[in-house]
């Protein structure tokens, strides 16, 4: 079986802690407590978020104009591959002693085109009050966007519409290498003129983690969060977890647009391609959604109607 | 023919310059240049240092104690590879397009034993004054020391012992690919009761490279860099380019122990491991020195009588 699990950002820094090194590294070697049990017998491909990181880096990037102008989000993104990747080779290394693993930079084409150039999204960084907001603004180099009662800055976030890198994860993977690759979403790259170059964007990593897992013929994409399942009805006294469901029925409901809709939208592209099995839940309960037995699972046209029943099966009160 | 080529970490940056994403970009496009020919017919395996890189991460995380503790060098050294090896696969991949080029995030086991672990040597970072080099020894972070007029931070350096990243180099270099890796001399780690942790440490990039280039069975080892060639007598009136030498020949001469002494010490251990070709000299001339038609080309005794006469030829007044 070929195994696809995203793992969040904040699973390595959760809200409130401080971006420090040590802090980090101990999430990754939880997170891989977690991971480990997937690899056995199975092909395995990593990918993370880097939200906290590249936020960290960026800041950091534009504190000192006297050190340097601030860095582009494709720099910083390959600069936090390189940073979590390394942390997740050693903690898989050291989990798996005689596994291959291997983590390498790896690159998302988006196009040139895309719509989200034209209307930044993407919320990065620290929140700021009204004032300081307009001078972030006022200095040209920053799209600062109203989230909920404060502001933060924007960058656009483009589909994935490609994997360059994907060759050497496929040569990997066949000589039984645990592969971590596409961290953060990938480095956004544009081609123009047949010359690849990067672009200030960030891509979603769950949308990425899906065109890798559907490139890749996966078996299964998992989308490990801090959640225990996607809700229905989420934020309201009616919420309930969502046990299983066909990607067909994960469409016709609503879900936030900054966290859990990127996230139905990824794994339902991958099962209505595939027709294989997707899921969402904790990263602690990893082995369980592989199995079926916690968080959401999503299944194809294809297969709901073997495994998971004609229609959505809700757990009302768990 | 295999070879590994090293390219100096000055290579991205020169000094005087802002280290601004842009500007090592474009000289990571121009390194390209010089390196793509090497790449027709041959196994390539690029490694590069990250002096000035990680110099600029590592002050940026020590600037503001609101946003982090500063991080430790295996992390900031991973970041650069990260960003370096971006820059280095996406010039690469546009030079050479259908070639396959993979970076891989790769760690260099040392000692916990080594001496360099209680005497830091390895300048980093910036100059300061007396006084401000007093407060921060004091701080009890950072090893300070003289470096002639002025003071810099000190880390340890310690010999690289083996590369655990090994396996996945063969793998992709057996597919044709050109691999970037081991950058900045490579992630340092330790390995203590089975288990493998980074160390704030930075490894010296050539030896690493040498090690490398032992480990992979490589033809050629050069060690690019902005100097024409090795001088003996450098720094006097005396001082003349060495063209060819054996490496018994330049292990009977001193080098300046910062800069040109790794580099001769790097490949001596090669050439007297191998009986293969090592040289020094410029990035741009990387294909002459290939030839033998630049810089200093360093033979081991097996091969020196047959390619570079009984003794070292110096060419007077070049």
């Amino acid at each position: 079986m070929r195994i696809v699990a995203a793992l969040g950002g904040n699973a390595l820094l959760q809200r409130g802690e401080p971006p420090e090194a040590g802090i980090q590294e101990a999430h990754v070697v939880a997170a891989v407590r977690a991971l480990a049990p997937l690899a056995a017998g199975h092909d395995l491909v990593i990918t993370h978020g880097n939200g906290p990181q590249v936020g960290m880096l960026a800041l950091e990037s534009a504190h000192d104009p006297a050190i340097s102008k601030p860095y582009p989000f494709d720099v910083l993104g390959a600069q936090t591959q390189g940073m979590i990747g390394y942390w997740l080779v050693q903690a898989l290394h050291n989990a798996l002693p005689g596994r291959p693993v291997t983590c390498l930079i790896s690159r998302t084409l988006v196009s040139p085109d895309d719509p989200a150039f034209a209307d930044p999204s993407k919320f990065v960084g620290p929140v700021y009050g009204e004032e300081q907001a307009r001078a972030l603004a006022a200095s040209g180099h920053w799209v600062i966007r109203r989230d909920g009662a404060r502001w933060r800055r924007v960058v656009p976030s483009p589909e994935p519409a490609g994997l360059p890198d994907l060759p050497a994860i496929r040569v990997l993977l066949a000589t039984g290498a645990i592969v971590v690759c596409a961290g953060g979403g990938g480095v956004p790259v544009v081609i123009r003129d047949g010359v690849a170059r990067g672009v200030e964007a960030v891509v979603d990593k769950d949308l990425t983690a899906s065109l890798l897992a559907r490139e890749l013929g996966a078996d299964a994409l998992l989308l490990l969060t801090d959640v225990t399942a996607v809700q229905d009805g989420y934020g309201t006294p009616q919420a309930r977890p969502i046990r299983r469901a066909t990607a067909a029925e994960l469409r016709q409901r609503e879900f936030p647009a900054g966290s859990m809709g990127p996230k139905v939208e990824a794994v339902c592209r991958f099962v209505e391609a595939t027709g294989k099995l997707a899921a969402i839940g904790r990263l602690a309960d990893a082995q369980a959604l592989l199995a079926g037995q916690a968080g959401t699972l999503i299944t194809g046209p294809a297969m709901s109607g073997r495994a998971a029943g004609p229609g959505a099966r809700r757990i009302p009160g768990e």
